[in-house]
Protein backbone atom coordinates (compact mmCIF):
# COMPACT_ATOMS: atom_id res chain seq x y z
CA UNK A 1 0.00 0.00 0.00
CA UNK A 2 1.28 3.28 -0.92
CA UNK A 3 0.83 6.00 1.62
CA UNK A 4 1.36 10.05 0.15
CA UNK A 5 4.06 12.47 1.52
CA UNK A 6 3.53 15.96 1.32
CA UNK A 7 5.83 16.20 -1.76
CA UNK A 8 3.25 13.70 -3.11
CA UNK A 9 0.04 15.93 -2.94
CA UNK A 10 -1.17 16.93 -6.67
CA UNK A 11 -2.69 20.05 -7.68
CA UNK A 12 -6.57 18.63 -7.65
CA UNK A 13 -5.55 18.22 -3.57
CA UNK A 14 -4.41 21.37 -2.95
CA UNK A 15 -7.63 22.41 -4.20
CA UNK A 16 -9.69 20.60 -2.17
CA UNK A 17 -7.80 21.86 0.59
CA UNK A 18 -8.39 25.21 -0.18
CA UNK A 19 -12.02 24.56 -0.33
CA UNK A 20 -11.93 23.12 3.11
CA UNK A 21 -14.29 25.41 5.53
CA UNK A 22 -11.22 24.20 8.28
CA UNK A 23 -10.16 21.61 9.94
CA UNK A 24 -12.62 21.13 12.59
CA UNK A 25 -15.46 20.45 11.62
CA UNK A 26 -17.04 17.07 10.20
CA UNK A 27 -19.99 15.13 8.78
CA UNK A 28 -20.66 11.10 9.54
CA UNK A 29 -23.10 9.48 7.89
CA UNK A 30 -24.84 6.50 9.72
CA UNK A 31 -26.90 4.54 6.77
CA UNK A 32 -29.04 1.57 7.96
CA UNK A 33 -30.20 -0.87 5.52
CA UNK A 34 -32.82 -3.30 5.79
CA UNK A 35 -32.27 -6.66 3.79
CA UNK A 36 -35.06 -8.06 4.25
CA UNK A 37 -34.17 -9.95 7.44
CA UNK A 38 -31.85 -7.64 9.79
CA UNK A 39 -30.51 -4.30 9.91
CA UNK A 40 -26.81 -3.62 8.27
CA UNK A 41 -24.35 -0.53 8.55
CA UNK A 42 -22.98 0.75 5.40
CA UNK A 43 -18.90 1.20 5.99
CA UNK A 44 -16.06 1.81 4.62
CA UNK A 45 -12.23 0.52 4.37
CA UNK A 46 -10.11 3.07 5.99
CA UNK A 47 -6.09 1.67 5.41
CA UNK A 48 -3.67 3.41 6.74
CA UNK A 49 0.13 3.11 7.93
CA UNK A 50 1.82 3.79 11.17
CA UNK A 51 5.53 2.61 13.42
CA UNK A 52 3.86 -0.98 13.26
CA UNK A 53 3.46 -1.06 9.98
CA UNK A 54 0.15 -1.20 7.72
CA UNK A 55 -3.06 -1.55 9.10
CA UNK A 56 -6.59 -1.52 8.22
CA UNK A 57 -9.65 -0.84 9.67
CA UNK A 58 -13.10 0.08 9.23
CA UNK A 59 -15.41 3.51 9.33
CA UNK A 60 -18.41 5.54 8.78
CA UNK A 61 -18.45 6.90 5.56
CA UNK A 62 -17.50 10.73 6.76
CA UNK A 63 -15.27 13.65 5.98
CA UNK A 64 -14.93 17.53 6.83
CA UNK A 65 -17.04 20.10 5.25
CA UNK A 66 -16.52 22.12 2.45
CA UNK A 67 -16.69 26.19 2.95
CA UNK A 68 -19.44 26.49 0.06
CA UNK A 69 -21.71 23.87 1.66
CA UNK A 70 -24.34 23.97 4.65
CA UNK A 71 -24.25 20.33 7.10
CA UNK A 72 -26.94 18.85 5.03
CA UNK A 73 -25.50 19.50 1.67
CA UNK A 74 -22.05 18.02 3.69
CA UNK A 75 -23.48 14.97 4.59
CA UNK A 76 -25.02 14.50 0.79
CA UNK A 77 -21.80 14.72 -0.86
CA UNK A 78 -19.90 12.94 1.52
CA UNK A 79 -21.63 9.89 1.31
CA UNK A 80 -22.04 9.95 -2.47
CA UNK A 81 -17.85 10.36 -2.76
CA UNK A 82 -17.57 7.72 -0.38
CA UNK A 83 -20.32 5.07 -1.33
CA UNK A 84 -21.69 6.15 -4.15
CA UNK A 85 -25.34 6.55 -2.26
CA UNK A 86 -27.30 9.01 -3.75
CA UNK A 87 -30.98 10.39 -2.62
CA UNK A 88 -30.77 8.89 0.50
CA UNK A 89 -32.99 10.75 3.34
CA UNK A 90 -30.36 11.71 5.92
CA UNK A 91 -31.27 13.84 8.79
CA UNK A 92 -29.36 15.04 11.35
CA UNK A 93 -29.50 13.39 14.80
CA UNK A 94 -26.86 14.80 17.53
CA UNK A 95 -23.36 15.86 17.16
CA UNK A 96 -20.21 14.11 19.06
CA UNK A 97 -17.80 16.69 20.15
CA UNK A 98 -16.10 15.16 23.32
CA UNK A 99 -12.21 16.34 23.43
CA UNK A 100 -11.49 12.13 23.05
CA UNK A 101 -12.74 11.50 19.95
CA UNK A 102 -8.93 11.33 18.62
CA UNK A 103 -6.96 10.39 21.30
CA UNK A 104 -6.40 6.83 19.05
CA UNK A 105 -2.76 8.90 17.59
CA UNK A 106 -3.86 5.92 14.20
CA UNK A 107 -6.60 7.82 13.97
CA UNK A 108 -5.23 11.32 13.76
CA UNK A 109 -2.14 9.93 11.84
CA UNK A 110 -5.10 8.27 9.09
CA UNK A 111 -6.92 11.57 8.87
CA UNK A 112 -3.95 14.03 8.51
CA UNK A 113 -2.77 11.69 5.55
CA UNK A 114 -6.10 11.62 4.23
CA UNK A 115 -6.65 15.22 4.48
CA UNK A 116 -3.42 16.49 3.97
CA UNK A 117 -4.16 18.80 7.06
CA UNK A 118 -3.22 19.03 10.53
CA UNK A 119 -6.14 17.44 12.61
CA UNK A 120 -7.08 18.57 16.30
CA UNK A 121 -9.77 18.85 17.62
CA UNK A 122 -12.83 17.72 15.54
CA UNK A 123 -16.71 17.93 16.26
CA UNK A 124 -18.85 15.38 14.17
CA UNK A 125 -22.25 16.26 13.05
CA UNK A 126 -24.06 12.85 12.61
CA UNK A 127 -26.62 11.85 10.18
CA UNK A 128 -28.87 8.92 10.03
CA UNK A 129 -30.96 6.86 7.46
CA UNK A 130 -33.06 3.99 7.22
CA UNK A 131 -33.21 2.54 3.86
CA UNK A 132 -34.07 -0.67 2.03
CA UNK A 133 -31.40 -2.76 0.62
CA UNK A 134 -32.40 -2.83 -3.50
CA UNK A 135 -31.63 -3.55 -6.73
CA UNK A 136 -30.72 0.26 -7.07
CA UNK A 137 -28.96 1.12 -3.95
CA UNK A 138 -26.90 -1.93 -4.46
CA UNK A 139 -26.27 -0.99 -7.74
CA UNK A 140 -24.65 2.85 -6.30
CA UNK A 141 -22.28 0.78 -4.12
CA UNK A 142 -20.73 -1.68 -6.62
CA UNK A 143 -17.83 0.81 -7.54
CA UNK A 144 -16.62 2.11 -3.75
CA UNK A 145 -14.88 0.60 -0.97
CA UNK A 146 -18.27 0.62 0.72
CA UNK A 147 -20.26 -2.31 2.02
CA UNK A 148 -23.17 -3.32 4.72
CA UNK A 149 -22.46 -5.03 7.62
CA UNK A 150 -24.97 -6.70 10.02
CA UNK A 151 -25.22 -4.84 13.43
CA UNK A 152 -24.10 -7.86 14.95
CA UNK A 153 -20.93 -8.47 13.59
CA UNK A 154 -19.97 -4.54 13.55
CA UNK A 155 -16.29 -4.32 15.15
CA UNK A 156 -14.07 -2.03 16.63
CA UNK A 157 -14.45 1.17 14.31
CA UNK A 158 -12.20 4.58 14.30
CA UNK A 159 -13.11 7.29 16.05
CA UNK A 160 -15.81 6.82 18.35
CA UNK A 161 -17.98 5.55 15.69
CA UNK A 162 -19.21 2.74 17.48
CA UNK A 163 -20.69 5.38 19.74
CA UNK A 164 -22.19 7.15 16.98
CA UNK A 165 -23.92 4.10 15.28
CA UNK A 166 -25.22 2.95 18.29
CA UNK A 167 -26.94 6.43 19.33
CA UNK A 168 -27.62 6.58 15.78
CA UNK A 169 -29.77 3.02 16.27
CA UNK A 170 -31.11 4.25 19.47
CA UNK A 171 -32.34 7.67 17.80
CA UNK A 172 -33.68 5.47 14.93
CA UNK A 173 -35.66 3.55 17.64
CA UNK A 174 -37.39 6.64 18.97
CA UNK A 175 -38.03 8.08 15.61
CA UNK A 176 -40.14 4.30 15.05
CA UNK A 177 -42.15 4.52 18.24
CA UNK A 178 -42.86 8.36 17.67
CA UNK A 179 -43.67 7.91 13.55
CA UNK A 180 -44.41 4.08 12.26
CA UNK A 181 -44.67 5.39 8.96
CA UNK A 182 -40.93 4.96 8.50
CA UNK A 183 -41.06 0.71 9.01
CA UNK A 184 -43.39 0.63 5.58
CA UNK A 185 -40.85 1.77 3.32
CA UNK A 186 -38.74 -1.42 4.15
CA UNK A 187 -41.92 -3.85 3.86
CA UNK A 188 -43.01 -5.13 0.43
CA UNK A 189 -46.46 -3.55 -0.39
CA UNK A 190 -48.14 -5.84 0.12
CA UNK A 191 -47.19 -7.90 3.81
CA UNK A 192 -48.51 -10.17 6.20
CA UNK A 193 -48.79 -9.40 9.85
CA UNK A 194 -45.73 -11.74 10.85
CA UNK A 195 -43.15 -9.42 8.38
CA UNK A 196 -44.25 -6.14 9.99
CA UNK A 197 -43.70 -7.50 13.05
CA UNK A 198 -40.64 -9.06 12.43
CA UNK A 199 -39.24 -6.03 11.05
CA UNK A 200 -40.50 -3.74 14.05
CA UNK A 201 -39.13 -6.14 16.59
CA UNK A 202 -36.06 -5.93 14.64
CA UNK A 203 -36.27 -1.89 14.75
CA UNK A 204 -37.14 -2.37 18.21
CA UNK A 205 -34.64 -4.63 19.27
CA UNK A 206 -37.19 -6.32 21.39
CA UNK A 207 -39.59 -9.26 21.05
CA UNK A 208 -42.94 -8.83 20.60
CA UNK A 209 -45.82 -10.84 21.73
CA UNK A 210 -47.68 -11.80 18.41
CA UNK A 211 -51.23 -11.90 19.59
CA UNK A 212 -50.44 -8.71 21.13
CA UNK A 213 -49.36 -7.37 17.82
CA UNK A 214 -52.11 -8.14 16.29
CA UNK A 215 -54.37 -6.30 18.29
CA UNK A 216 -52.00 -3.28 17.97
CA UNK A 217 -52.37 -3.83 14.28
CA UNK A 218 -56.29 -3.40 14.57
CA UNK A 219 -56.07 -0.38 16.72
CA UNK A 220 -53.84 0.88 13.29
CA UNK A 221 -56.40 2.32 10.68
CA UNK A 222 -53.84 2.74 8.40
CA UNK A 223 -52.57 -0.75 7.93
CA UNK A 224 -55.30 -1.68 5.61
CA UNK A 225 -56.31 -5.72 5.79
CA UNK A 226 -56.83 -6.66 2.25
CA UNK A 227 -58.94 -9.80 0.79
CA UNK A 228 -55.99 -11.19 -0.44
CA UNK A 229 -54.17 -13.87 1.22
CA UNK A 230 -50.41 -15.46 0.99
CA UNK A 231 -50.62 -17.80 -1.94
CA UNK A 232 -49.02 -21.32 -1.91
CA UNK A 233 -49.01 -22.11 1.35
CA UNK A 234 -50.28 -25.59 2.90
CA UNK A 235 -53.12 -23.90 5.63
CA UNK A 236 -53.58 -20.90 7.27
CA UNK A 237 -52.51 -18.62 4.43
CA UNK A 238 -51.78 -15.34 5.94
CA UNK A 239 -54.05 -12.32 5.12
CA UNK A 240 -52.03 -9.55 3.39
CA UNK A 241 -51.99 -5.68 4.66
CA UNK A 242 -51.25 -2.56 2.75
CA UNK A 243 -50.25 1.06 4.47
CA UNK A 244 -52.80 3.56 3.81
CA UNK A 245 -50.95 6.99 3.80
CA UNK A 246 -53.39 9.25 3.38
CA UNK A 247 -55.48 7.58 6.50
CA UNK A 248 -51.93 7.50 8.47
CA UNK A 249 -51.33 11.72 8.08
CA UNK A 250 -55.03 12.10 8.84
CA UNK A 251 -54.38 10.00 12.12
CA UNK A 252 -51.38 11.94 13.10
CA UNK A 253 -53.37 15.53 12.83
CA UNK B 1 -19.78 52.32 25.99
CA UNK B 2 -15.92 51.58 25.43
CA UNK B 3 -15.42 48.99 22.64
CA UNK B 4 -11.83 47.57 22.98
CA UNK B 5 -9.50 47.46 20.02
CA UNK B 6 -6.82 44.50 19.75
CA UNK B 7 -3.93 46.20 21.73
CA UNK B 8 -6.53 46.24 24.92
CA UNK B 9 -6.46 42.68 24.81
CA UNK B 10 -5.66 41.39 28.41
CA UNK B 11 -3.66 38.95 30.10
CA UNK B 12 -7.04 37.59 31.28
CA UNK B 13 -8.12 37.61 27.64
CA UNK B 14 -4.75 36.15 26.22
CA UNK B 15 -5.43 32.98 28.63
CA UNK B 16 -9.23 32.51 27.34
CA UNK B 17 -8.29 33.16 23.58
CA UNK B 18 -5.48 30.36 24.39
CA UNK B 19 -8.06 28.28 26.10
CA UNK B 20 -10.52 28.26 23.51
CA UNK B 21 -10.43 24.92 21.35
CA UNK B 22 -10.62 26.92 18.05
CA UNK B 23 -13.01 29.65 16.63
CA UNK B 24 -15.32 27.68 14.58
CA UNK B 25 -17.31 26.17 17.47
CA UNK B 26 -19.67 27.21 19.68
CA UNK B 27 -22.83 26.35 21.60
CA UNK B 28 -25.94 28.42 21.98
CA UNK B 29 -28.49 27.58 24.47
CA UNK B 30 -32.11 28.00 24.28
CA UNK B 31 -33.51 28.09 27.82
CA UNK B 32 -37.28 28.39 28.03
CA UNK B 33 -38.71 29.18 31.19
CA UNK B 34 -42.48 28.71 32.28
CA UNK B 35 -43.80 31.62 34.04
CA UNK B 36 -46.87 30.15 35.04
CA UNK B 37 -48.53 32.00 32.46
CA UNK B 38 -46.56 32.18 29.29
CA UNK B 39 -43.13 30.48 27.97
CA UNK B 40 -40.27 32.89 27.74
CA UNK B 41 -37.03 32.37 26.03
CA UNK B 42 -33.52 33.86 28.40
CA UNK B 43 -31.69 36.16 26.09
CA UNK B 44 -28.41 38.41 26.86
CA UNK B 45 -27.59 41.96 25.80
CA UNK B 46 -25.35 42.49 23.15
CA UNK B 47 -23.90 45.62 22.26
CA UNK B 48 -21.30 46.52 19.55
CA UNK B 49 -20.36 49.30 17.51
CA UNK B 50 -19.92 49.34 13.61
CA UNK B 51 -19.47 52.68 11.00
CA UNK B 52 -22.78 54.24 11.83
CA UNK B 53 -21.93 54.15 15.68
CA UNK B 54 -23.03 52.17 18.92
CA UNK B 55 -25.63 49.42 17.92
CA UNK B 56 -27.60 47.12 20.33
CA UNK B 57 -29.44 43.97 19.90
CA UNK B 58 -30.27 40.67 21.76
CA UNK B 59 -28.83 37.00 21.41
CA UNK B 60 -28.93 33.75 22.87
CA UNK B 61 -26.36 33.13 25.70
CA UNK B 62 -23.69 31.05 23.29
CA UNK B 63 -19.87 31.03 23.12
CA UNK B 64 -17.13 28.95 21.62
CA UNK B 65 -15.94 26.07 23.12
CA UNK B 66 -12.86 25.71 25.05
CA UNK B 67 -10.42 22.94 23.99
CA UNK B 68 -10.45 21.43 27.49
CA UNK B 69 -14.23 20.80 27.93
CA UNK B 70 -16.82 18.25 26.14
CA UNK B 71 -20.04 19.63 23.97
CA UNK B 72 -22.21 19.21 27.52
CA UNK B 73 -19.54 20.34 29.61
CA UNK B 74 -19.15 23.93 27.16
CA UNK B 75 -22.81 24.63 26.80
CA UNK B 76 -23.38 24.74 31.33
CA UNK B 77 -20.42 26.79 31.37
CA UNK B 78 -21.16 29.12 29.08
CA UNK B 79 -25.09 29.50 30.46
CA UNK B 80 -23.65 29.80 33.92
CA UNK B 81 -21.15 32.81 32.70
CA UNK B 82 -23.74 34.56 30.33
CA UNK B 83 -26.60 33.96 33.17
CA UNK B 84 -25.97 32.97 36.12
CA UNK B 85 -28.20 29.82 35.82
CA UNK B 86 -26.94 26.29 37.86
CA UNK B 87 -28.14 23.04 37.23
CA UNK B 88 -30.45 23.66 34.37
CA UNK B 89 -30.64 19.99 31.89
CA UNK B 90 -29.63 21.08 28.56
CA UNK B 91 -30.16 18.41 26.04
CA UNK B 92 -28.43 18.67 22.68
CA UNK B 93 -31.30 19.39 19.94
CA UNK B 94 -29.83 20.30 16.62
CA UNK B 95 -26.55 21.83 15.62
CA UNK B 96 -26.62 24.57 13.04
CA UNK B 97 -23.87 25.21 10.19
CA UNK B 98 -25.08 27.62 7.41
CA UNK B 99 -22.53 29.28 5.29
CA UNK B 100 -24.75 32.13 5.86
CA UNK B 101 -25.10 32.24 9.55
CA UNK B 102 -22.19 34.66 9.92
CA UNK B 103 -23.44 36.58 6.34
CA UNK B 104 -24.55 39.83 8.75
CA UNK B 105 -21.01 42.06 9.20
CA UNK B 106 -22.35 43.48 12.33
CA UNK B 107 -22.46 40.03 14.31
CA UNK B 108 -18.71 38.95 12.91
CA UNK B 109 -17.30 42.28 14.19
CA UNK B 110 -19.44 41.88 17.29
CA UNK B 111 -17.79 38.33 17.80
CA UNK B 112 -13.99 39.55 16.70
CA UNK B 113 -14.68 41.97 19.42
CA UNK B 114 -16.27 39.81 22.15
CA UNK B 115 -13.74 37.02 21.31
CA UNK B 116 -10.15 38.67 20.48
CA UNK B 117 -10.20 35.69 17.45
CA UNK B 118 -10.88 36.20 13.54
CA UNK B 119 -13.95 34.53 12.63
CA UNK B 120 -14.72 32.37 10.06
CA UNK B 121 -17.00 30.05 9.26
CA UNK B 122 -18.85 28.95 12.96
CA UNK B 123 -21.10 25.66 13.28
CA UNK B 124 -22.91 26.10 16.66
CA UNK B 125 -24.45 23.14 18.36
CA UNK B 126 -28.01 23.91 20.03
CA UNK B 127 -29.20 23.16 23.26
CA UNK B 128 -32.39 23.43 24.56
CA UNK B 129 -33.91 23.50 28.52
CA UNK B 130 -37.59 23.69 30.01
CA UNK B 131 -37.31 25.27 33.37
CA UNK B 132 -39.79 26.41 35.66
CA UNK B 133 -39.37 30.46 36.36
CA UNK B 134 -38.98 30.62 40.48
CA UNK B 135 -37.47 32.72 43.14
CA UNK B 136 -34.23 30.04 42.67
CA UNK B 137 -33.60 30.87 39.34
CA UNK B 138 -34.69 34.37 39.78
CA UNK B 139 -32.23 34.91 42.27
CA UNK B 140 -29.43 33.25 40.21
CA UNK B 141 -29.82 35.48 37.25
CA UNK B 142 -29.81 39.08 39.36
CA UNK B 143 -26.32 39.85 38.28
CA UNK B 144 -26.28 38.79 34.80
CA UNK B 145 -27.33 40.90 31.63
CA UNK B 146 -29.85 38.27 30.86
CA UNK B 147 -33.44 38.40 31.11
CA UNK B 148 -36.90 36.24 29.74
CA UNK B 149 -38.32 37.80 27.43
CA UNK B 150 -41.67 36.19 26.60
CA UNK B 151 -41.89 34.01 23.44
CA UNK B 152 -43.99 36.38 21.29
CA UNK B 153 -41.96 39.45 21.98
CA UNK B 154 -38.88 38.27 20.76
CA UNK B 155 -37.65 40.81 17.87
CA UNK B 156 -34.75 40.01 15.49
CA UNK B 157 -31.49 38.21 17.27
CA UNK B 158 -28.28 38.06 15.85
CA UNK B 159 -27.12 35.62 13.78
CA UNK B 160 -29.52 32.70 12.82
CA UNK B 161 -30.51 32.80 16.61
CA UNK B 162 -34.19 33.07 15.73
CA UNK B 163 -34.16 29.92 13.47
CA UNK B 164 -32.36 28.52 16.77
CA UNK B 165 -34.98 29.49 18.81
CA UNK B 166 -37.83 28.38 16.33
CA UNK B 167 -36.43 24.80 15.77
CA UNK B 168 -36.06 24.61 19.52
CA UNK B 169 -39.67 25.43 20.65
CA UNK B 170 -40.79 23.17 17.87
CA UNK B 171 -38.18 20.20 19.53
CA UNK B 172 -39.83 21.23 22.88
CA UNK B 173 -43.30 19.94 21.52
CA UNK B 174 -42.37 16.90 20.15
CA UNK B 175 -40.57 16.13 23.40
CA UNK B 176 -43.48 17.20 25.25
CA UNK B 177 -45.77 15.26 22.86
CA UNK B 178 -43.80 12.02 23.26
CA UNK B 179 -43.01 12.52 27.01
CA UNK B 180 -45.87 14.70 28.34
CA UNK B 181 -43.77 14.07 32.22
CA UNK B 182 -41.95 17.14 31.27
CA UNK B 183 -45.12 19.20 31.74
CA UNK B 184 -45.43 18.22 35.58
CA UNK B 185 -42.33 19.86 36.59
CA UNK B 186 -43.97 23.37 35.39
CA UNK B 187 -47.31 22.60 37.54
CA UNK B 188 -47.48 23.12 41.00
CA UNK B 189 -47.55 19.86 42.99
CA UNK B 190 -51.38 19.64 42.90
CA UNK B 191 -53.18 21.11 39.67
CA UNK B 192 -56.41 21.35 38.17
CA UNK B 193 -57.51 20.13 34.89
CA UNK B 194 -57.68 23.61 33.64
CA UNK B 195 -53.67 24.63 34.60
CA UNK B 196 -52.98 21.59 33.07
CA UNK B 197 -54.68 22.25 29.70
CA UNK B 198 -53.48 25.98 29.09
CA UNK B 199 -49.70 24.64 29.96
CA UNK B 200 -50.58 21.52 27.19
CA UNK B 201 -51.77 24.77 24.96
CA UNK B 202 -49.01 27.02 25.66
CA UNK B 203 -46.54 24.64 25.08
CA UNK B 204 -48.61 22.88 22.06
CA UNK B 205 -49.18 26.78 20.80
CA UNK B 206 -52.45 25.62 19.85
CA UNK B 207 -56.15 25.33 21.50
CA UNK B 208 -57.62 21.56 23.17
CA UNK B 209 -61.26 21.37 23.41
CA UNK B 210 -61.73 21.15 27.38
CA UNK B 211 -64.30 18.07 27.08
CA UNK B 212 -62.08 16.15 24.81
CA UNK B 213 -58.62 17.22 27.30
CA UNK B 214 -60.37 15.45 30.22
CA UNK B 215 -60.63 12.50 28.14
CA UNK B 216 -57.50 12.18 27.92
CA UNK B 217 -56.50 12.99 31.44
CA UNK B 218 -58.98 10.40 32.20
CA UNK B 219 -56.48 7.96 29.94
CA UNK B 220 -53.25 8.68 31.91
CA UNK B 221 -53.57 6.61 35.03
CA UNK B 222 -50.18 8.59 36.12
CA UNK B 223 -52.33 11.56 36.77
CA UNK B 224 -54.32 10.73 39.67
CA UNK B 225 -57.42 12.63 40.80
CA UNK B 226 -57.01 13.87 44.36
CA UNK B 227 -60.26 14.03 47.20
CA UNK B 228 -59.14 17.95 47.46
CA UNK B 229 -60.99 20.51 45.84
CA UNK B 230 -60.09 24.17 45.03
CA UNK B 231 -60.29 26.67 47.69
CA UNK B 232 -62.60 30.29 48.17
CA UNK B 233 -64.38 29.26 44.57
CA UNK B 234 -68.11 30.29 44.84
CA UNK B 235 -69.31 27.15 42.89
CA UNK B 236 -68.03 24.23 40.71
CA UNK B 237 -65.18 23.61 43.01
CA UNK B 238 -62.47 22.04 40.72
CA UNK B 239 -60.91 18.91 41.07
CA UNK B 240 -57.37 18.94 42.05
CA UNK B 241 -54.62 15.95 40.35
CA UNK B 242 -51.31 14.66 40.95
CA UNK B 243 -48.32 13.24 38.39
CA UNK B 244 -47.39 9.99 39.94
CA UNK B 245 -44.01 9.62 38.37
CA UNK B 246 -43.81 5.68 39.11
CA UNK B 247 -47.14 4.84 37.22
CA UNK B 248 -45.94 7.07 34.54
CA UNK B 249 -42.24 5.48 34.28
CA UNK B 250 -44.20 1.47 34.60
CA UNK B 251 -46.53 3.19 31.97
CA UNK B 252 -43.25 3.55 29.36
CA UNK B 253 -42.13 0.15 29.24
Amino acid sequence: MHCKNDSDITMEETETLYRLANNHISVDCVVVGFDGEGLCVLLVKRDGIDDSGEFHGMKLPGSLIYEDEDLDQAAARVLFELTGLKNVNLMQFKTFGSKNRTKDPRDVLWLERAQGAHVERIVTVGYVALVKIDRTNEKQLVNSSAFWTPVSEIGDLAFDHNLIVAEALSNLRGVTDMNPSVLFELLPRKFTATQFRSLYEILLNHRVDARNFHKKIALMDYVVPLEERQQGVAHRAARYYKFDRKKYNRSRH
